[in-house]
């Protein structure tokens, strides 16, 4: 007989059922490649009434969290807690328990990631987490192990399923906003208060973590400048379209030379390139390294199965002993690390798409221009479009500019948002070309 | 001072120079992921007179392997030697002389894989091999670490670069396949001799290589049945765009019920899926796995640095150990596996593209479905181009077929051939949808 390591789950929801559902029905391809059968031992619920997807074995389930903490033979953990009270609490326990955990809860880890990760250092434990970020997409193991021998230079990420699934709707149905968050709702991608997916602070976590593995920063998720897709118009979807894009909510981190520069906020991306064609609730992760060059990652974000794939291959790791190697080695989170040299975003150059809704008079354009001009933004197209929908007096105008810093464009939006006759600004927007 | 771990080169072309510019000018960031400094201490080259792109420090390059052999302090050994002989002997005696081995030789894996991984075990030693294939890519990885709660379902790779290319350069230019190899060659991603590369030999080593990882299939290379681009003609090319496709030369297993299910073949993919999207030399593997559903890669598929990245990447995973760990759980190519059970490739369903030269006459179309309908294979659509370049008197006709057995569809294809009238088989590529 193989020998046994065994595990426990924290939390039943949706991946945690889909967690059991491999450990008890799939031993023998986790045995394969763990060299041992990963035993189930407990499940700790909240709530022990509540219906389940799936029956366990009896004696499996319990609501007393020190049934675990108290079995010494239990040796790795699955925390599947969401939220971050009682989740930190119960994630420290587990640490000081002995355990190895595996978390999918990445706003955890962006609000708490030093603290669990000193603590698991000083423990002697490990923490894995591939789940919290791509669901089934290995971003973690990629950026931490596979591009070792590489500078990462920049990461581009679809992180947030919800928001990606309004996207291609709004993208291919014409749907407004309302509607095509509606139809998520409708289909299980969005969660009844959507505001941490579709504000863009779950993408803002998630790049975060990313940030970490990939330059070594120690950015706070809320110092993450940030604007989710709530505000997009559907008119600036067909207008992208027309010029060759669609908006995405991206997710980006840049080493630029005035430093690291993060950002999420929805973005034009030219058809045709692989973050441009990814539809629905899918995720993708985009990264150049100094060596590899672009290497580009697309699968399912979120969901039981593909969550729990990655939750079990991290239990895996955490068996064989790989988890407990890259996490001594790396340092994650260590508050020794040194400070980031973090760019003024006002610095940072890009290609500009700006909507105007514009008075239908002589001379407007030449305004415009002139304001952008005077601010070092210098115009690449200009386009009036067919409008169907003309409000008042004013038709839309679309300017693609060429590379001009935010910090320039910034100011003379502002001084357009002053000029007189009836002149607005709709929609700003930067380019990925 | 960190701990240092002693490795050295044999061989110095392209990737060898790649990996000793990585290992000499970027130690921090490989001491930083492997817990200790990877010291070079000997690059064994065949001519020491040969121009090298870098300049090495004294006493390190030499044509003596002994030199490398005899000094016990090296315990890993990038082999970046191809070909199978003198590759096979000396991977042989690096492994006798007690050094792990990291190779990028694909060849060399998929022809005597069994005997080099069962030495290694037998001798205590590790392989390590992510660079063998998709280069920057790590399949390899992925497929063995990343996926482990998973049963892969299906696999398709774009896995040869220079055929990729000369496709893409037919497929947007409209260019001959004699003018686009010519291209290739000028751009140095096609070799000299390039039989082993457009005839599908590379891409079947390289799904060797895959289908163990992904299936546990210890098929060997020339086992698999495979057609390469040599023959294909430009015409198609822009007949299937005009249907919504693209020709790839795609590496396929499935795991179908009747067994697992080997090819490699050009065939059609619809546009707008991300195999399709695959541009230029690069290369992409998209997998199907039970838990985690489809998931993409995409990236360099050989040239110096993303070789060099992975080959850096495994060197690291062996001196913190986690390529041993991984090694001796999923005893990759022993001899006393499973023998797979493979699928009877005439029972196998897909949807093709037929195209044939017929005489502009009635009664033509009718003759061909009687032909087609007689082995169950049952038409989707019909459709005559418009020919630019009529030969004679016939013209073109392209059959669609919804999903037939490819032994119906020889057997048909059969018949068509030896009908009266003067009707040609010009082409036939199965389609992925």
């Amino acid at each position: 007989m193989a020998d046994k390591t065994f595990v426990a789950l924290v939390g039943m929801g949706t991946v945690g059922t889909g967690v059991a559902r491999l450990l008890l029905d799939q031993g023998d391809r986790t045995a394969r490649h763990a060299g041992r059968t990963l035993w189930l031992n407990h499940v700790v619920v909240m709530n022990p009434a509540k219906r389940r997807e799936m029956e366990l074995p009896g004696g499996l389930l319990t609501t007393d969290l020190n049934r675990l903490l108290n079995d010494r033979s239990v040796t790795i953990a699955a925390h599947l807690v969401g939220g971050l009270e009682p989740a930190r609490s119960i994630f420290l326990k587990l640490l000081e328990s002995g355990k190895d955990v595996v978390t999918a809860n990445k706003a955890l880890l962006a609000e708490h990631g030093p603290e669990l990760f000193d603590r698991a250092r000083e423990l002697g434990r490990t923490i894995a987490f591939e789940a919290s970020v791509g669901g089934g997409v290995p971003m973690v193991v990629n950026l931490s192990q596979c591009f070792s021998a590489n500078r990462i230079q920049s990461l581009r990420g679809i992180l947030n399923g919800t928001s990606n699934f309004i996207l291609t709707a709004m993208d291919e149905g014409g749907s407004s906003y309302a509607g095509a968050l509606a139809r998520a709702q409708a289909r299980g991608f969005a969660e009844t208060d959507p505001t941490m997916d579709v504000d863009g602070s779950d993408a803002a976590q998630k790049l975060s973590i990313l940030a970490h593995l990939a330059f070594g920063a120690s950015t706070r998720w809320r110092d993450i400048a940030r604007r989710g897709i709530d505000g997009l118009d559907p008119a600036d979807f067909t207008f992208a379209k027309n010029l060759g894009y669609r908006i995405k909510l991206v997710a980006s981190g840049d080493l630029t030379a005035g430093g690291l520069h993060l950002s999420v906020s929805p973005r034009l991306v030219r058809i045709g390139t692989p973050l441009a064609e990814v539809r629905d609730n899918y995720n993708a992760l985009s990264v150049v390294g100094d060596a590899v060059g672009p290497v580009f990652f697309h699968g399912q974000g979120a969901g039981q199965m593909p969550t729990a794939s990655a939750v079990v291959a991290d239990m895996i790791d955490i068996a064989t002993g790989r988890a407990a190697i890259t996490f001594r080695n790396l340092n994650w989170w260590s508050s020794e690390g040194p400070a980031d040299r973090i760019a003024d975003s006002k610095s940072i150059a890009s290609r500009y798409y700006l909507r105007f809704a514009v008075p239908d008079q002589p001379g407007t354009l030449a305004s415009l221009a002139g304001a952008l001009g005077a601010r070092q933004v210098s115009i690449a197209s200009v386009w009036q479009p067919d409008s169907t929908t003309p409000s008042g007096q004013t038709i839309p105008l679309v300017i693609l500019t060429h590379l001009a810093r935010a910090g320039h464009v910034a100011a003379a939006v502002d001084t357009i948002r002053t000029m007189p006759g009836g002149l607005q600004v709709m929609e700003q927007l930067t380019i990925l070309d």
